[in-house]
């Protein structure tokens, strides 16, 4: 067990988050031909989609007096403010005052933005880093047809730190998630991988009786042990992801079913965060049976959105009185990893807290 | 274009409007023998008319033990504490304690007050400027009887800035009020006229069709053309109004029919307004019409108020990134001047911020 | 009259209130096995019964990752946590972590807590003065047979000490409460008694007519001149009571009725309070009476609640203008020396402010 210091993410106002990264803004099928408001980074932004239906993202302020872009509309590739009809391109250059014969050099920042698969992807960061940063994490399933695929959002109040440590130590499964997913053999054997920028765990567990609706899924009798592993890690600040594979227990080389989840989380603020999630499995993919699936893993979900807003309402309520910093333990070892992943990107950041 | 720099009003906390000015304080019908509290500049206030009538407005804390003295009730002309009945007569002084045989030296401030047609105004500034700062402005058409009245009330998340800027350049009304007034021909001659202490703007517009409801009102068949001129100053940091009168294209200099608006904002506080309007018009009066004449300024004032907050909720929220200030073009050149004037204001002051 | 001065707990976010003090944590029966959290003096605690029946209080936060504990369950006579399993004993001490052999050292605070007739009492102060703190004080009245007893509970958003005030000065019977307790005559020959830490009073009235629901419960004739008394005491930052006897005016010195409040503060934070009281009578015990008396006392203590919340917020609101500081006349005696009992409480604290 070592002790960890609180980091300085954790204290209220300082930033613990990296501007040099990609992040995620949107589902791309979020974004049309209607502007969408959204803060990311405690910057306002708007998306929307060009008349040739590429993403654009500018900063979702009109120079002139205030007002948020988002509540105007599109006029052909330009965004029309709703107060007094300045409109701004996609190159962010006022191309139109309604009381005025030609545009004022004004404008307002563009932010470069790349759509793969379901997500839209935004670099906030320092243009003079762009090229040195690294690409938004792509994984491999999301674009594989022998995968079912959903997606999900939600707003947590809560700082986005909590959900990458969430996501890196499984064994909340046995006491968050009790009720939903049902695995209680949360213990198993660990393996920590570390890279200079990313940290994987993974863990093998005895054979043991799936949860009905698993073992009903993979065709077997209820209460068969089955082999089961979980394989997660983090990719960068804005990414994450968690695997578990299946196998019958005579031949636990050759996992027969898999199910995959890409976890994205963008700070709001600094006690907000966007929650975007993509899951997919290769088995029981009918729709009927991926309703279900979806509907046990949006209820686990929302049992872990309760949880981390109880502990950010707690650290934001600053208790006057007991203990303070954190106690980790070796289940600890890829959060922990994580978080001095993050101290690196912030380390490496050119943009002033 | 001109560069404007944010005011200091625009920062948070600092006061961005002169105690040492009348501002409104209701409506008069509003008070009476039923106490009325009201925040006024950062100030709790509780107004009531004496039993001759007479409008009192007295500073809304009881010195005893904080109590607003608006949960009591009136005794005579004196306002009694709804906590222990300490009693304040309509010149501030304490003239009973219940526990006493005669009542103790305290006293709570009293402020001057002009009840004038619709209007309570306030004077919350230092007594001794009292002589030299201008009168409340009037308006002649409010008592002309040939102009049928309405007035409304709103409280607004705004910093009371925001509604005077909006009420100064009505470039607006083709994006905001495009679903309401129907008004879009919104770029005609503007000429701005400049005294000390106001601002004052005339734009002559080309003969253009008129709304529906409009050319029903005046008589024209729908689609004709009609000659339009809009007029509006600012009078004080209270006061502001704006008309338009109509004509017929061939007599253009012989309006024959307007309407007038009085806007009277007074802050709550740095993030809030009240906002008091009165409105009138000396054509089309019959009560149903004057209705629904009403129920298109309400449906537009929303509209304003809608945007307004949006923009407070932007500035509020103090993004970390993306560009700051304000970009002004010709037509701010009144919403840039009653700044102006409003910054004389505010060195005039003698009350400290 | 004296003057004053804002005590220093009045000033935003400076503690008020004395860690080194019993304060009641909740009523006995709202302590079982299912964990309890409360905010006390600012600070998240969990309360929950061993098996043997015995109040255990713990800090209400894991020090793993910050979750309340309260959220999570009981596990014998230890708690555990509800997001990675770990669980601590009535000791403070971390008795298993689900990932480890064996526990590692780690421990969160416990609290000394004593169980008194209806109350639980909690001591969150310094452990090395806990022998020189006066035990919390008892009243005979609360384990008296002759007395029927009902109790009640509510939050405040409001500085404890307000409340404090409000039981010390019943002249406010006649204002907040003419439409509940229906006492009208408030003003009577009133002694105050000082010891070094507690401060009473004492008030004798003139015989009157009781209101009818008194009267009714008394047996006698509504509107007869009746004998009231009434005493008070402030017995320690946490606790005050209050009193009432009625008598027979031909023989004013044995009572011959009584009913009994004890009032039980404690500060959540500098704006809001638990508010616990008990009350009783020995009169007109049955049930029914009962009932019709406990609902009077729930209105008279809803409109206690409504004054000091509308104080509290003009207090928190800041005022910029109009006078500051309170006045205080001779009925506060009391309250004012409260204030002073409380302040050498704080000259005493050994944990910093």
């Amino acid at each position: 067990m070592a002790m960890v210091a609180k980091p300085a993410g954790y204290e209220p106002i300082a930033r613990n988050y990296p501007y040099n990264c990609w992040w995620v803004a949107a589902f791309a099928d979020e974004v049309g031909r209607v502007p969408l408001g959204r803060w990311l980074l405690d910057t306002p932004v708007v998306l929307y989609r060009t008349q040739g239906g590429e993403v654009v993202a500018l900063e979702d302020r009109c120079p002139h007096r205030q007002a948020p872009l988002s509540i105007g509309k599109l006029q052909g590739d330009a965004i029309e403010c709703g107060y007094h009809g300045f409109q701004f391109g996609r190159d962010g250059r006022c191309v139109r005052v309604p009381t005025m014969a030609s545009p004022p050099p004004i404008s307002i920042e563009t932010f470069p933005v790349r759509e793969i698969g379901p997500l839209v992807w935004v670099y906030l960061g320092d243009s003079a880093c762009l090229d040195a940063v690294p690409p938004p994490p792509t994984m491999a399933w999301m674009s594989d047809p022998s995968f079912a695929i959903r997606q999900g959002k939600t707003e947590i109040a809560a700082n986005y730190l909590l959900l990458k440590e969430n996501v890196l130590d499984l064994t909340h499964f046995g006491y968050v998630h009790a009720g939903s997913f049902g695995i209680t053999n949360v213990v198993g054997k660990l393996t920590v991988t570390r890279t200079d920028d990313t940290v994987g765990y993974e863990e093998i567990f005895d054979p043991a009786p799936l949860p009905d609706g698993l073992s009903h899924a993979f065709g077997i009798a209820p209460g068969t042990p089955w082999s089961r592993s979980t394989k997660g890690a983090f990719l960068s600040p804005a990414a994450q992801y968690g695997s578990a594979s299946f196998a019958d227990p005579r031949t636990p080389e050759t996992p027969n079913a898999s199910h995959q989840f890409a976890h994205f989380t963008t700070p709001i603020d600094h006690e907000h965060m966007h929650y975007f999630y993509v899951f997919g499995r290769d088995y029981a993919r009918e729709p009927a049976a991926m309703d279900h699936f979806a509907a046990m893993v949006e209820k686990g979900f929302k049992e872990d959105e309760f949880v981390l807003e109880q502990v950010q309402a707690l650290i934001s309520r600053r208790p006057r009185r007991g203990s303070t910093g954190e106690r980790s333990v070796k289940a600890d070892a890829a959060g922990v990893e994580a978080r001095r992943i993050i101290e690196r990107w912030m380390q490496r950041e050119t943009i002033p807290a």
